[in-house]
């Protein structure tokens, strides 16, 4: 059964840990981005002045890395309005009316480089572009009610219309950098325009069809751009892995809103390929370098991980899409994975740096002898080991701004009769007469109070699948729930309040045995966190480190601010590279979130670890 | 302190493991490859009637092939006249004269198709195919006494001394494929000719000097073919694994001769670095199959391991002349993991069939995944599961029936007080006028009586390493035995019966840590066997399989012919990708030798394996 969102607008953060994560985004995040972003040109770009010889000569995909920062700007503006982020916002927009053509067109690179190939590229990012700036122009539209962003967009996207449907007269049918279907969508959503969803229906129909592509351009075709086959005969995970999700999000998109079936179920099959085969344990996808893409099932290597901050968070959109289409825990409980370890390990404790690729594992004696060895063909590819203020490739940060400052998106569901709760975060949820106020100190603490008012309304709460103790009460008395495919069931009258306790506590996680690579070794996870060892608090190496205590003590890391787990261990050695004769060396070992690692310099960390 | 070997002429097999596999050669595998070659071509290509149109065009290598087929024929004839082997040997020597250029010049393929181009290129496997003729016809010389073959090659070694040494006119200074250094170092020894150690001293020397190379090969230089450095300063195993293990036998041969102490250091540094880092459990090296090289240190991955037969067998050839360097059991330790694991693994039960590479571990589930996946930018490589009758690039075939034919050769050193024994076969060997009867049924059983006669001698007996309890007596009554770096020295006078007892028994042995593939895993050994489990004993798949069982039962597999071990184990399968719910189903386990693995079918096999 379908339900709808509640989005952001509709939900403010109250207190709590994404509370602190949402004022670090608006007092810092975004301040840095932008920063970063002036002294790069990337503003600058929007003016179209750059010259031979210049510095930082714009690139295919800055018009998209600017335009999450609007839409960052947008959705920060509309919970608490912020002349300076308008200012700048209105200065872009003024930029793009001016630097676009008559037709409507608006892409810096083409524009300024090659104007006579606009619409030949497929793999030059310029769908994407204009996907993001759509996605920012409603967002704009919605926080302000300034709309001029917004009409400059929509004539973009009739023109991109005009071109690729009803003329067909571009050189490739569909984009090479999914994106701009899901903005398609938001923009129908907003506008109530028929004309932007079929031209999404359009763009995910054409997928597969491998009709058009310019000659000589293998890279943008075939399983890495998601091209191999139509979108309802996919129903594996395949390649770039950002790309992907984004595709799979606007596939599930359009299931809900056309009641597709067949697409609903190629996604639904692809999400589970996703979960059961290839997902690190933190929700991180793309394990490859390669492509950056999905490797084949099972094959998670932690060492060499890929896992893109950006794909992690697309997982979270294509999962917060699939929770409309069926009401299923397996869902929120992967947004759940994704946004305490895998997306949130994209940026410092600070806010001020940040992921690309996130290590799954970081060994420096390996990464030392890989660097020192003297062969040269080993194409050995290892995540970076600390965040960075500046990248070139400069997707991530402002995707992290914009998705913090909306993760209000991420906590309701409802329908006529029901209120799904998702998430579990500090806040209060307007659902026309109806008010919400959710009180808790998750994912710290397991206590979950809600207060309905206004009317009466079933909730249904969700039962993370980490749980194996819990309870319901209501106004004081604990009380029956029937569970349904993750969520218990309450009814609620007006003025109710219902407390959920969730057992929080360490648990030992073991991988399917097809994992090879986490063979004989386990993960300790505490409540939603996935937990890690860092050298730092180690002894530094981590080498032949195994857990021999049976349970852990919590603690609490007072410089991250963080809970941590305690537990005997031993440092094991051989003798020589193979031997029954092993020596082991106690000390106890300290586990902290994984989403905190390297705010401490570098270091070694590891995840999965031999265990009793 | 240096030392001597008795040479496998003064040593003769008579009964037991090792004389059943010189049977089979005999019998079988000789004759096997025999036709393969005929039928392939490559004897008749010796007559170089080979015209284009016709089918098996002569390969480069191809001399090489049917020489150590010749340099099996010798060994085999030496202990038992073969008129039939001989005539063969014989028909391919006269096709040798006939075919050979005046200078006393001879290779198929260069003589046949580039004749313009001798001695210009690097990577062609010229010299290489000379070492291997050279080293046959001293076989052939020192077996039948029939000189007419060494003669040849002496003409053709003093061609190359003259061209690459005297003229320094080839377009390079030493081989792209390292062999011919052992091999003039044989011709030396047998012909007391100091121009042929010369040679061999001059390609050493020349090595890692860089000075000449045809432009544009950039394969054949640097690490791949140990060229990057001088020999004196290469202190790691780097590049092709089966040209560097030639490499380190030809500078421990003339760290021997010429009492190098530079060359000695090299050899011996870079012997540790393999056997302490970049070997597999099986004495196989080489994990990779890009350039069939040496990893970095600790890659060891065992599912995509490369391990070709060669290697492991070259690597036995380094080890059995550090031996001679020093005293020291650790070199004949390696031997024996090499001989009874990662080189016998390389031929079948049969006799009749050879693994090229030879896998570490087999799961056809995610083969099959691989196979099956969409994705086309993996670059895995799996070795192949089956033995195989046939297979183009032949060099292993024939190298396991020369090693095979000549195993005397690794049992005895010697100086002027002492008989070091290195290996346990049931043999009799001549020292002078002494004779040293070895009685074993070593390796399944650790009870190894010798008896000596013709004089006094000092026995050293090498306590093996996996050996953790052993005893030895004379003449009925337990003696002490004074150990010193793995051997253990006894007073033996004419007549005297020593009797050493190993206790041989299931271990568990863990890898260094470094290995990061083997974490969490153990191997099982039982005496120098290394153990493997295949999915045939265990119910197929070997998925999530752990052993539970602190101790093993012995058992004997009637259809292998060979010992196998029992043991308590689980089958482990978690409920979803990452969970904390696993199920188990009880089995026991059946574990045999890894090298008798792949006998039965294509069935998954693995070496390590989670265990208590």
């Amino acid at each position: 059964m379908a339900t709808k969102n509640l989005t952001y607008d509709n939900v403010d953060i109250t207190g709590g840990f994404w509370q602190e994560k949402q004022q670090l985004i608006r007092d810092v995040t975004i301040w840095n981005v932008y920063k970063r972003f002036e002294e790069t040109g990337r503003f600058e770009a929007f003016k179209m002045n750059w010259k031979e010889g210049m510095p930082n000569k714009p690139h295919i995909f800055w018009d998209s890395d600017v335009a999450k920062w609007l839409e960052s700007a947008a959705y920060l503006t509309k919970k608490q309005r912020d002349p300076k982020l308008e200012a700048i916002v209105d200065e872009v927009v003024d930029d793009i009316e001016r630097g676009r053509w008559e037709d409507g067109y608006f892409n810096i690179y083409f524009e300024m480089f090659e104007p006579q190939n606009r619409f030949t590229k497929r793999g030059w990012h310029e769908l994407y572009c204009a996907g993001h700036l759509i996605e920012a122009a409603v967002a704009y539209a919605e926080a302000t009610g300034k709309d001029k962003f917004l009409h400059l967009m929509m004539d973009y996207a009739d023109l991109i219309k005009k071109i690729f449907m009803d003329e067909q007269s571009a050189a490739f049918d569909s984009p090479g950098h999914e994106e701009i279907e899901l903005a398609l969508v938001k923009l129908y959503d907003y506008t109530h325009e028929e004309r932007y969803l079929e031209l999404a229906r359009f763009f995910i129909d054409k997928r597969g069809s491998q009709a058009k592509l310019p000659e000589g351009d293998n890279y943008h075709r075939g399983t890495n751009i998601q091209d191999h086959l139509p979108v309802r005969e996919q129903f594996t995970a395949e390649g770039h892995s950002v790309r992907a999700c984004y595709l799979y999000s606007a596939m599930a998109d359009l299931a809900l809103r056309d009641n597709d079936v067949s697409l609903k179920f190629a996604a639904e099959k692809i999400f589970d390929n996703i979960t059961n085969a290839k997902m690190y344990i933190t929700g991180a996808v793309g394990s490859t370098h390669i492509a950056e893409a999905f490797e084949e099932e099972y094959r998670l290597p932690n060492d060499t991980a890929y896992a893109e901050t950006c794909a992690a968070l697309a997982l979270a959109l294509f999962a917060r899409r699939m929770e409309k289409l069926e009401v299923d825990s397996r869902f929120a409980d992967t947004v759940e994975r994704v946004i305490y370890n895998g997306f949130l390990s994209g940026l410092s404790l600070d806010g001020k740096s940040f992921f690309y690729e996130n290590a799954q594992e970081i060994d420096l004696e390996e990464r030392r002898i890989v660097k020192e060895a003297l062969r040269d063909t080993s194409g050995i590819h290892f995540p970076i080991t600390q965040r960075l203020e500046v990248f070139n490739c400069s997707c991530c940060p402002p995707n992290v701004t914009r998705f913090i400052a909306s993760i209000g998106d991420f906590i309701y569901n409802y329908d006529d009769e029901t209120i799904y709760v998702n998430q579990y975060m500090d806040s209060t949820a307007k659902l026309g007469e109806l008010t919400l106020v959710q009180k808790t100190d998750y994912p710290f603490d397991g206590r979950i109070e809600f207060t309905l008012t206004g009317g009466d309304r079933k909730v249904a709460l969700r039962i993370p699948g980490w749980c194996r103790v819990w309870s319901v009460g209501k106004n004081g008395a604990s009380c029956g729930a029937v569970v349904e495919r993750g969520y218990a069931y309450i009814d609620a009258n007006d003025g109710d309040t219902i407390l959920l306790e969730l057992r929080i506590s360490a648990r030992r996680v073991k991988s399917n045995p097809r994992v090879l690579t986490n063979r004989g070794m386990s993960a300790i996870t505490y409540g939603p966190f996935v937990m890690c060892l860092e050298g730092v608090d180690n002894g530094g190496s981590l080498t032949g480190v195994r857990l021999v205590g049976k349970s852990f003590t919590l603690g609490r890391d007072e410089q991250l601010g963080l809970p941590c787990l305690y537990c005997p261990a031993v440092r094991e050695s051989t003798d020589g590279l193979y031997s029954d004769k092993t020596t082991t060396e106690p000390f106890t070992a300290k586990l902290i979130p994984y989403f905190a690692f390297a705010n401490r310099g570098e270091t070694d960390m590891r995840i999965w670890v031999e265990s009793v």
